[in-house]
């Protein structure tokens, strides 16, 4: 069917639209700051605004007819609400699906940003093609989202794909979730910052300063040659590969797509992660196994929420999608 | 509807069958050795020979409509094929759902002998009422079987729930599959054995010999309180909490269902597998985790062999269901 739709990434500090077309195309985009400091409310009354603003660069004859959005978390897609998320404070059990539903006049899906992002890939990026996939971010936390036959699977509380906190080392170290060595502590971008400075400490004082390093920073020093950040780097890489080759021994998914800021270091991080897998899975399974990097890593969400409201308008009732019309 | 049915286990040393009525009650057994050396179509002949004998003993306006048979892999559900398992030794690609289906003149569907055990526990055993399961086999092998949403969990592959294999220690034992320090080194009877060994080996010489230790004879030993035994089942807890936690964290399912014979172990490895939970999962996720042992050890394969062969012939064309007549 012939539905322009738009999709809505919220994050921390800015919200990006895009308006997509029928054949699944960003025709136009909006930006603007989210100043989350100014309540939901706000936000809903801007992202209402921008939409106007698209429907009206539009012909006169073509509708905008539906609204995806996403969000960091936690949240309940089902429900629409957000519930206090620690990118957006004071954010509390806000109807965000509703508000934004009730702003715009027309059917809207909440969904988590990072399984946004991994159908925006899965159906236009890294994924298509793929039956299935695991979308990992790779950032200040490491999470992931698991795209089963085309579809999030979610679990049985909306919590699956907490890929940071599966625990590959009982000697390492302890993680921000209070369990020891965990994929977070060796992989996420304040892990990497605090490995490198752990190993600066180990040097003579006074040779280097490492008050100001930061995981994009370890990232920067490891390709300009760094020996301590390369270290720190191949620490990392074997830990997203260890965590790969779990999963695909569970799940049995062949592709998996890195995304978030650290994964930027590209092939320097997914080189050796996809040897280690080879050191860690099965030979019959690690051949299959890809890692690949994103290849959306700004339009992914919002294709995801255009894609997850255009399930919606197409078919009513759909389970694990929302529609604010469906449930008063 | 008021199918009959028939559930075969076909087993390394012994065949088992069930007749099943159609309140999924077992009303009559048979049993035999396997004999496989005798090959594929002496066993398929005896099976036949035995459930002609079960519908003999039934009125005659009774009629058994299909059978479901489980054996040991690898092999393929949807073709019916068995591979070479290690454990029929010369049971080279056996078309063994067809044989029986000729013989039988009735549906009959193949399945792996976990995941058909996996089945009757989530239906008639320890995991009636639950939304998603994993049963997991310990024994001479770890293994899984992941039931999402009453189905069975494959993977792209067939090859889903190899939790035995994924990595919990980097600097832990060489495994059987080549990679280090995988559950499995932690917990099959046989590293149960190879622990005891090592750490027997620690002791003056003479003191006892642990040329004939099994994973039964340490799980044994530690119960009547030897000390090097329950250190060595204490990291054989350890490694399934570790396991049980990250599928936990991956999955977001809620029940564990422990089968196999080094789970006769019983509350002395499940009591500390779910100490190790506790500190392994989120605090959030760990409150849900139930790690309980399978109700149904000798039932459950013929029971969930009853179950698909059921689904097949109430649903004709289902997918992951093989039904002979629907692919000739």
């Amino acid at each position: 069917m012939d539905h322009w739709v738009v999709g809505v990434d919220l994050g921390a500090t800015k919200v990006a639209l895009g308006l997509i077309d029928p054949q699944n195309r960003m025709v136009a985009r909006r930006r603007f700051p989210t100043e989350s400091s100014r309540g939901p409310a706000w936000a809903v009354e801007r992202i209402a605004a921008a939409v106007h603003e698209l429907q009206g660069s539009l012909p006169a004859d073509v509708t905008i007819s539906g609204s995806g959005i996403c969000s960091p978390g936690p949240l309940d897609h089902a429900s629409g609400m957000i519930y206090d998320p620690p990118n957006l404070i004071g954010w509390r059990d806000v109807p965000l699906r509703r508000m934004l539903a009730d702003a715009l006049h027309m059917p809207v899906c909440l969904e988590h940003d990072a399984k946004a992002a991994a159908l925006g890939e899965f159906y236009y990026g890294a994924g298509r093609g793929a039956r299935s996939m695991v979308y990992i971010v790779v950032g200040t936390g490491v999470g992931a989202a698991i795209i089963l036959d085309g579809q999030v699977y979610r679990g049985e509380q909306n919590s699956a794909g907490e890929v940071g906190h599966i625990t590959i080392d009982p000697h390492g170290e302890v993680c921000s979730c209070g369990a020891v060595g965990c994929v977070e502590t060796f992989l996420s971008g304040p892990n990497l910052a605090r490995s490198y400075r752990q190993a600066l400490a180990s040097l003579p004082p006074g040779i280097i300063s490492a008050e100001q390093v930061t995981g994009e920073s370890v990232v920067n020093l490891a390709e300009q040659g760094d020996v301590l950040a390369l270290r720190v780097m191949a620490q990392a890489s074997e830990a997203l590969g260890t965590a790969v080759a779990s999963l695909a021994m569970i799940l049995d998914v062949d592709l998996y797509v890195i995304g978030g800021s650290v994964a930027k270091a590209g092939d320097l991080l997914l080189g050796p992660a996809r040897q280690a897998v080879s050191r860690h899975a099965f030979r019959s399974v690690a051949g299959r196994i890809r890692i690949v990097p994103c290849a959306l890593p700004d339009d992914g969400p919002i294709l995801g929420c255009g894609w997850l409201v255009r399930q919606a308008l197409e078919n009513p009732g759909l389970r694990g999608v929302s529609n604010p019309y469906a449930d008063t």
